[in-house]
């Protein structure tokens, strides 16, 4: 009647999207992360611009020419792409596809838009928002960034907002207040999703199967 | 525009129920819980059983009379109860709602017919189900707590196999492997559950209200 098969390791990793509004701190939390959690793969983006000294293609970026990069959009091998000051950005779907079905977890740290637009593709992935302490702490860090006049503060505040209020469309939202606190709460929320009925139940099918012969 | 109030800590606690089949080690689990995570509170059960030499009310019971736990029963004062050998035992509501709005967290073991009554009542609780490592171990446990007779362990095999079908109405399933594992788990799910995008959206709605002024 019983079963000598144990529970199984998932088949296929977790899809973590970390975002959140300009200035937030994803970069820190992510290089953070890299750090503490070396089991999670980072994702790398494809660009169209050219490497600088001591990028390595693969590891920084993938470097592709603008006709490939283009091909690659029209193919939906795309994610998500933008064009920054006449180059193109993106993340390439099957890096991502590739991890994910080699069992491996992988994150990718995108602003708030390219994130929703993952989402469509993704919608099993985890999607969390990182928020700063207060709005306070957030208008003294996009102050600290250099030299911009009060207006570019104003608006680059507004469309923190806007993209605050799109918090709602993901699953979890962590605040930004220790570094090190932000990455224990990821990695928590990756152990709980890993640890969600659903991934679970199709591990466990095999005694209900057994069971039922 | 901006406001200097930070993300305030959740005004109330969540409520965990940690249950599965008869033999997968729930008690030794949340005994090893609470050495590890103090800032848990543990559910007090009431039973109509007399104390035991040693047995404190409150904790580790609340010790009712027979007719007083009637009437908790008639006015919707026990999250769950069951009758064993002609004693009430039960789940009182006040403990826990009491618990959860002072802002803690409360933890309840529990076998798995009891949860689902608790999950009538606490929708919102976070319901794990813990799992053997497989069916062999299960039985090996179940075997080796005592002198049971073949008919008495497969009776009780077939009953633990039903329980794990109900996996399915839990959020989420651990393997108990290790206990230290399944409580880091467990602890990785609460902090998780804290981060849910539905609890924070509340903490940050003063940030809206102000912006919205």
């Amino acid at each position: 009647m019983t079963s000598n098969v144990s529970v199984s390791p998932s088949d296929k990793g977790i899809l973590i999207v970390l975002s959140g509004p300009s200035g937030v701190g994803k970069g820190t939390v992510c290089k953070a992360l890299r750090a503490c959690a070396p089991d999670i793969v980072y994702s790398v983006s494809a660009t169209t611009r050219s490497p600088r000294e001591g990028e390595v293609d693969g590891v920084n970026y993938f470097f592709k020419s603008r006709e490939h990069f283009q091909q690659l959009i029209e193919q939906d091998q795309m994610l998500e792409w933008a064009e920054y000051v006449g180059n193109f950005y993106g993340t390439p779907r099957k890096f991502v596809e590739d991890t994910l079905n080699s069992g491996k977890d992988i994150i990718l740290e995108i602003e708030v838009q390219g994130a929703l637009k993952v989402k469509q593709k993704f919608p099993n992935g985890v999607f969390i928002f990182l928020l700063p302490p207060s709005l306070t702490e957030l208008e003294s860090r996009i102050v600290g960034r250099g030299t911009e006049s009060e207006e570019s503060i104003r608006n680059r505040m507004s469309v923190a907002l806007e993209e605050i209020a799109m918090m709602e469309q993901y699953d979890y939202a962590i605040v930004n207040d220790q570094v090190d606190l932000a990455c224990h709460r990821i990695r928590s929320i990756l152990t709980a999703e890993h640890c969600r009925k659903d991934r679970m139940v199709s591990k466990i099918q095999h005694w209900m199967e057994e069971v039922r012969k």
